[in-house]
């Protein structure tokens, strides 16, 4: 496809050790990708090996001295750390030298810096945070994820736009179904905010299909909600789903006799356990920017950032920032979405 | 224990014939305990058969003629239906015939007819609904889940005391923790209303943990959020819940080979499927009313809905209300709770 990323080879619980081999198996599987590796040269060294030439110029170190640290609070690190890995890989693409970027690092200081360096696109108020979850039809985009907690009517409009278009983009669905997180598929029910959103969303011209209840139903392509709606979903999936997993554990692992029973059914424990790794949903991105950036969950493995890279490609790959941009200039025309 | 449960036995999707065997498997497990079982008599008669008489007084049936629709709007519910069984139930609460009702009926008008009928208790401006979940480390109650979708600081600090009053009344916990829910662990965290109400909490002498991101851990006993974010993180649960579920039978039925595993670890997936058996923890209690209301979901069994009616006779036998209005009196007198 012929991209070029920009990987915050540092961020993460993991540095290195998880970023370079992701990046490495991501240029393997796509052969017309090339990435930039940024970081502190010595720490990316011993992951890299001979890789450093065998791809060519398809793969390059970019050095940067800092490293934002996973707890640092954003504005330090936005003030403090202008040559960290997470701030030249944004550069990189604001410079045109990479068409996206992917961090495993701290979700408020790369909203931030990518807001700063990059800027949001005209009509855009909030940058807003995008993942996708499994669903009983497949999947399923969320929006907001991000740090937008006081949300109005028209972000919430946005959000929409946005989702729809990155779904359109990466999954080529013509005319993405959004949905509004509610609480009962009543138009009367909501809060007042999720209330107007509804009227809004009604006359956008997008395909609206009203609230949803249930986002794992899979009704919607997109789902929209606000930051803080949104992460308690989020957090509260990943509470239920480990809660759970520990539970069918435990029960399995009673006894001898339980034991034997999971060895027995551990071909269908596998193939269940596969069909909802969050490895494969791994990579947010971060929508409303002059430019493509995708966050990967910090403790990710490099399976999982390697997803994230492969969104990010995907995403740059089928113009999202063109698409987005190109939908809010129409609409302060006049048109619908 | 002595007390007398009103059951509204025309709500919810299968009326008298899983209210009224719900309500003698109730009789014959609390041998102290009454019931007044209010409906159409004729409708009742199959379900009750021989029983009207061999619980001698500890049940009598008192007649309604009219019945509350599950998508009947709570307004015209109050107007039109002043001889319902949801509202028979609720008057013998007020006039003290009953220490408490349950219903599996429509929640918007259980919930109008309670406050409308048994007025809110005094310092108490919103009722709210708190309903339990398991949890990592046993269960946790988690309150608002009904209507109250634009909440003040004010009102998630009521939420507080209440909740932490039905945790020591029902389950004998003498301070239970009482935690906030919100998107990260940090005070900074959060929107306008949450960051206000964590100051309310924390200067109001409950027992309060901070914020929780995550229910099922379990660190806390009651969490405490508005309705609307309360509702999501229900359905969420329940949508998650149903998939997972479906993707475990799925990869369970899909050849013979996997069916035969199924058979082999039955006993471990029932041992887990009890362990997280809704049915156990039905029965939300509507606080903050001047008598003990629970609602059981609409599509509950008998077993379910038996354990809304023990849920209803616990709080009414542990003094909830007086506890709640003690409270509430004390704070107003300048005490903490």
């Amino acid at each position: 496809m012929g991209v070029t990323v920009a990987i915050d080879c540092m961020g993460g619980d993991h540095g290195p050790d998880v970023t370079v081999p992701a990046a490495l198996a991501f240029l393997r599987s796509h052969p017309d990708a090339r990435v930039v590796l940024v970081g502190q040269p010595d720490a990316l060294g011993p992951a890299l090996g001979d890789a450093a030439t065998s791809f060519g110029e398809r793969l390059r170190v970019h050095p940067a001295s800092q490293v934002v640290g996973m707890d640092e609070a954003p504005q330090t690190a936005m003030k403090n750390k202008k040559d960290s890995s997470m701030r030249v890989a944004i550069n990189l693409v604001k410079q045109g030298e990479a068409q996206a970027a992917v961090s495993a690092g701290n979700t408020g200081a790369l909203m931030a810096i990518s807001r700063f360096v990059l800027k949001t696109l005209p009509g855009i108020d909030r940058p807003a945070i995008a993942t996708v979850l499994p669903s009983m039809k497949g999947q399923i985009y969320v929006l907001d994820l991000g740090a937008n907690v006081d949300c109005s009517a028209e972000h919430l409009l946005q959000f929409g736009i946005m989702g729809s278009q990155l779904v359109s983009a990466v999954e080529h669905v013509e005319r993405p179904r959004v949905g509004l997180l509610n609480i009962g598929e009543e138009e009367i029910k909501g809060n007042e905010v999720v209330k107007q959103a509804s009227a809004l969303l009604r006359d956008s011209g997008l395909n609206f299909c009203g609230n949803v209840e249930d986002i794992y139903r899979g009704s919607a392509d997109v789902v929209v909600c606000d930051g803080f709606v949104g992460n308690v979903a989020l957090k509260t999936s990943e509470g239920l789903a480990q809660m759970l997993t520990a539970f069918l554990k435990q029960e399995f692992g009673r006894n001898l006799l339980t034991k034997l029973m999971a060895l027995v059914a551990l071909p269908a424990l596998k193939a269940f356990k596969r069909r909802v790794d969050h490895r494969s949903y791994n990579g947010a991105t971060l929508l409303g920017l002059r430019g493509v950036v995708v966050k990967s969950h910090g403790s990710a493995d490099a399976y999982g950032f390697e997803q994230a890279i492969h969104r990010a490609a995907e995403a740059a790959a089928n113009q999202l920032i063109e698409r987005i941009g190109g939908r809010m200039a129409a609409m302060s025309h006049g048109e619908t979405a």
